[in-house]
């Protein structure tokens, strides 16, 4: 196999006079980074896993190398301008070895640790004010079995670190479920943390992004629709809100990214219970429930984490359609026999309205293969037309009994 | 200089199961391609004149060669689903040699014809009864002294092949200037058309895409705001057209693209007299006038080539907006002293709404550089806004008074 550029850079990658941008991982995010720097006439170098990664098939510059050895980060970020991510798992040292040495790291560790460590972020957001659920840090079977008592039995333990997609947290039943859990997990040098298990009425997203200079801009406020702890499903702008309240949330990631000292895209993602909004995670970095921006909004959210990296100023978050809805396209348990071509093809055919994109991924269950974005002027309307894209495109069948119809 | 995949492909750039395009071009339009390509999970091989052309820059697999040698065109096309152009200058006889060889060339040398001789294309649109100025083939300067008293002198002399951006144009002013002109040309071995120079109210562009199999659709027809024989600003849809109007344009686009057997996209480009419409010229790959459709329509004009030439279903063509205007930014004579990211700083920071497109080119006089465009509900003020982003990337400074207002 011929891999572009392994290990050297490729000069000619670069558009003379523009900056270069180093994005550390090569998954679907770093991708679509991609299209948007091809677009602003930036380029990107990637430092990738593997020449055939969702980012490194679409990039003219490519390292392959591993994100935690600094030696090659330090050849990833040679004269980039600025450096970001497409995950929050470089480690921390790295990044302040080579913010010493004068790289540009956006964002920086001093934030990045908020959303590393939930204990962390769960205090800081504590401290400024910002709604979240009761915690407490676990160190102890003591510990956890007084927090037990604390919230009712009401308890969602996690992992601080490493979780994502409903990895790394846990709902223990019963006071001596959470016991033998947490007694296990420590005895595996997991550090953990609990939180009250919310009763929500929706999951919903804040998405704001902000610069070194520190102009702000908030996308609105969209509903995170989870299945399995996996986002399938966002819709711009979250129905059913008052002007109050999206203000609220939309105010809430501002202060957020400001109090936090987050430069490029943060999601904060929020829990509502009975109108009232609590922070359950936050992201630095372009999120999956922002990925409707790439069609519904005048600017992207790919594009504003490259213009907020390099601290440019930030484009309009207007929106230009009353709804857009990404649906997530997710591998099925068993592939389907239609090829992926063939399943775009009958989506395209019932759908012309529907934008499919898809991140140059094989076929694996769970495996998040790629996107639907609809935008439309009716919300149901709009979300059984991204809903059914999307299903077809996973199973090669639809949901409804659309077939038929044009069979009778 | 590194040059990544040169002359070999490069295997890694082509995601599993998903259709390889190969583009023989390396401009603006092959990089966005590449953009849309990236999306939709296709990807594009690029046959590049140089590893830092404006396509070659963004793409992964890149063959450096010649697009007028039939060996560098065959490395190019090896095992693409597809084959397409961001130019019409491949010579026909290599495209029918790889036709012959069972290569999949979209559009086929039968359609592009019409697009590389003026000639022809005039011949054809008579036939099927377009609406086309008065022409004639010009053999000698008789037939030009002919034809100059046929039109009253009203006469727009051609280049059959080759113009393009008002090259290849002239407009003698007498019947001696012609005959000269004439006299001259056909010694020099150009072939030579005339038409009717139209005095025409202003220029519209009817943007179609059509699939093998025959589905076609039109864009809505804009405004193509010309000066100096090249594109500087095009209107979406174009402004004060009755609904009959429009529809006549459109239907036009979609019986020269059916009748021409057009794949792709096909940009027809008329002029505008006393309400009646002329064809102009035809373009058979996207064209400066559709990049509009980049933010203002649900697909864009280089998602649908793509599309169109993998002979997939068509993407709808509703707009997003009432308006989008897109300016061009050409090179001035004289580069300013700001540099490109300074200019792209002070344009967002006035204008968060205006989209900037660069394509990695280096500054010269005149070359088509990039452009922005700008989704809005007034006609007029985002006009306004698209001309004066275009003016201060180009010249470093406002056409309008907006620093001094500014600072006072």
């Amino acid at each position: 196999m011929n891999t572009p550029a392994e290990n050297t850079g490729n000069p000619a990658a670069h558009a003379p006079g523009m900056p270069v941008i180093a994005v550390i991982g090569d998954g679907q995010l770093a991708r679509m980074m991609q299209t948007e720097a091809i677009e602003l006439g930036c380029s990107i170098r990637v430092l990738a896993g593997a020449p055939d990664s969702s980012a490194a098939q679409v990039c003219a510059d490519v390292l392959i190398g591993d994100y935690t050895d600094i030696g090659d980060l330090r050849r990833a970020v040679d004269g980039a301008d600025a450096v970001t991510f497409d995950h929050e798992h470089v480690p921390n040292e790295h990044l302040d070895a080579l913010i010493a040495e004068g790289v540009n790291v956006q964002p920086q560790p001093s934030a990045l640790i908020f959303a590393q460590d939930k204990l962390v972020m769960r205090k800081r957001l504590g401290e400024i004010g910002a709604p979240v659920p009761r915690f407490a840090a676990i160190d102890s079977v003591e510990d956890a079995a007084v927090f037990f008592d604390e919230v009712d039995g009401a308890v969602c333990l996690k992992a601080r670190r490493g979780g994502y997609d409903g990895n790394g947290v846990w709902f223990p039943d019963s006071r001596e479920g959470l016991g033998t859990l947490v007694e296990k997990l420590l005895s595996e040098g997991v550090p953990l943390m609990a939180e009250e298990k919310l009763s929500f009425t929706r999951e919903l997203s804040a998405m704001v992004a902000r610069t070194p200079s520190g102009e702000v801009r908030p996308w609105p406020v969209v509903e995170s629709v989870q299945s399995g702890g996996i986002c399938v499903e966002a819709i711009a702008p979250a129905p059913g809100m008052s002007d109050e309240q999206r203000e609220r949330a939309e105010k809430l990631s501002v202060s957020v990214a400001e109090a936090l000292g987050v430069t490029g895209v943060l999601a904060v993602e929020l829990f509502e219970v009975d109108g009232e909004i609590f922070v359950n995670e936050l992201a630095m970095r372009p999120h999956n429930t922002g990925h409707w921006t790439q069609e519904g909004s005048v600017t992207s959210q790919f594009e504003q984490h490259l213009r907020a990296v390099l601290d440019f100023p930030l484009g309009s978050t207007e929106t230009l359609a009353p709804v857009t809805v990404m649906a997530n396209v997710l591998g099925a348990d068993k592939e389907p026999e239609m090829s992926v071509t063939g399943r775009c093809v009958e989506v395209w055919r019932r759908f012309p309205e529907a934008k499919i994109h898809l991140y140059g991924k094989g076929y694996r269950p769970g495996r998040k293969l790629g996107h639907v974005n609809v935008v439309g002027s009716d919300v149901e309307q709009t979300r059984k037309t991204a809903a059914a894209a999307a299903h077809f495109l996973m199973h090669g069948e639809w949901d409804d009994n659309y077939l038929n119809k044009k069979e009778h």
